[in-house]
């Protein structure tokens, strides 16, 4: 038996079972961080006393994440205008509290791993487009990281005309990614999410086009043989088809193995049962269950 | 002794000896694949004849090339505009002419491979300027490709507002990033190459904001621990301080553990001192010099 955790912005998803399937789950909301690991560590021990003992945790967390195994503050969160969490060592928590090994990574990076398992896929690229937009990497069954992890919500977009002057949302950089094609950034510039506009409204267009210069980015910087789009935007069915024209139509056919079928194979929504970030935490966790 | 090939699209430089110098070079230039490669083969029968046998070739070619080693055409170039290239098997010839194993590579993976062997980093972005731009990558002291390799030349931009309504010279996409910032673009727009232009002309800020948009991208998708900046364009050296002052200040703060310093030490002119592409050839050729 393993725990998970897939701790998000506004809520942390707990579960303990497998990557398989879960045994019992919990849905904690994000307050401070004392609050919130308080109420993750009642909910693993009374599913432990329940259902049996696990043997390690998994975490896959929003960021920025320390990532640095040479650091000392590895596994903490690092700088984060959210309050009170800048520092906060979830892994060193959970491991004084439950004694077992506890792994972390971002909440994209194993919600990838959860997806490259899935699908099969050596290299895989997991994007949520939600209240940011993040993006993950998987490689031949693990999660990548480098000089840090990956932004890449945060890469330059060339403004659709649609938008007119939308300054975008990102408080960084204004218009990049992020700042055009979120949830908050959709509902900034036309007044409602997607799901409460009309087929023909320039939204969806708009939308679509930025995220299909993301998978082109992505194409053509980091090869993904997969790129599955999750999150709550992603959430409206008509958007997918949409994104994987846009993709297509930029690339104008310079796009090595990727001919016109790839782009409805390759690209694709999240095929877990579960939701993507839990069951990869499980699969963290089961890297470090035998240690 | 090692064979290594930089197959470029105007010369080929070949060489034997090894990465940490040839013994002896020649730049042959490239015409029809049956003239260039019976050059080749002459060059490195002549130089085996006179400093002894090599027991490997190693080349880092120009693209695309088929680097699915599932594929029955890997190691051949695949479709390219270049008359007569599409389909040239350059490993099958040389390895039937030469009876020893050949490796083959992107140039710029091969460049980023000896360029991370030289500076001692796990991740590294080796970044050609010149007639068009390429990308490459090493990891861990290998070349990275996936589905494909990458062909990060052909990111979107976002247009500086000093390059008017200049169209960009990429027969694919127009305006992407080699549309708008390779050698043949920059002299399309200016009427000149950098070298020709003043110091406060508008063209090196056009172009270092957009390969400040590459090494931001690069940065927030592949996490390289360094970016080394290759290529004719690069050989004006005001351009390196101004690529990483636009890098920098289009990150905003945002971008894990790049601080201010890093983006001087971690973006570079290359360190070798032959071609790093030739460089990366020998390497390449070592790995398979046992087989």
């Amino acid at each position: 038996m393993l725990a998970a955790i897939e701790a998000g912005g506004t809520k942390f998803v707990c579960g303990i079972g497998d990557a398989t399937g879960s045994r019992l789950t919990r849905t904690i909301p994000t307050r401070d961080p004392d609050s919130t690991l308080a109420d993750v560590a009642r909910f693993l021990a009374e599913a432990a006393a329940e259902h049996g003992a696990f043997t390690a945790i998994g975490i896959g967390s929003f960021g920025p994440l320390d990532l640095d195994r040479t650091s000392p503050t590895y596994g903490s969160i690092a700088a984060t205008p959210k309050p009170g969490w800048a520092g906060t060592d979830m892994p060193g928590f959970l491991k004084a509290r439950f004694g077992v090994p506890v792994a972390i990574d971002t909440d994209v990076n194993v919600a990838a791993l959860a997806e490259a398992r899935l699908s099969g896929v050596r290299r895989l690229a997991y994007v949520t487009v939600g209240t940011g937009i993040g993006v993950g990497f998987a490689r031949n069954g693990e999660t990548e990281t480098g000089f840090g992890h990956a932004e890449a919500g945060h890469i330059p977009v060339r403004r659709h005309a649609d938008h007119g002057i939308f300054a975008g949302t990102c408080p960084f950089h204004g218009d990049c990614l992020e700042g055009m094609a979120s949830g908050p950034a959709i509902k900034a510039a036309w007044g409602h999410s997607l799901e409460g506009l009309p087929p023909d409204h320039p939204a969806w267009d708009v939308t679509a086009t930025y995220l299909g210069q993301l998978c082109r980015t992505l194409i053509l910087t980091t090869m993904p043989e997969r790129i599955v789009l999750g999150g709550g935007v992603m959430a409206q069915e008509r958007l997918l088809p949409l994104v994987r024209e846009a993709t297509e139509k930029q690339l104008n056919g310079y796009c090595g193995p990727w001919t016109h079928e790839a782009f409805t194979t390759r690209i694709h929504l999240p095929q877990s049962q579960e939701p993507p970030g839990l069951v990869g935490a499980y699969l963290l966790a089961a890297t470090v269950a035998d240690q």
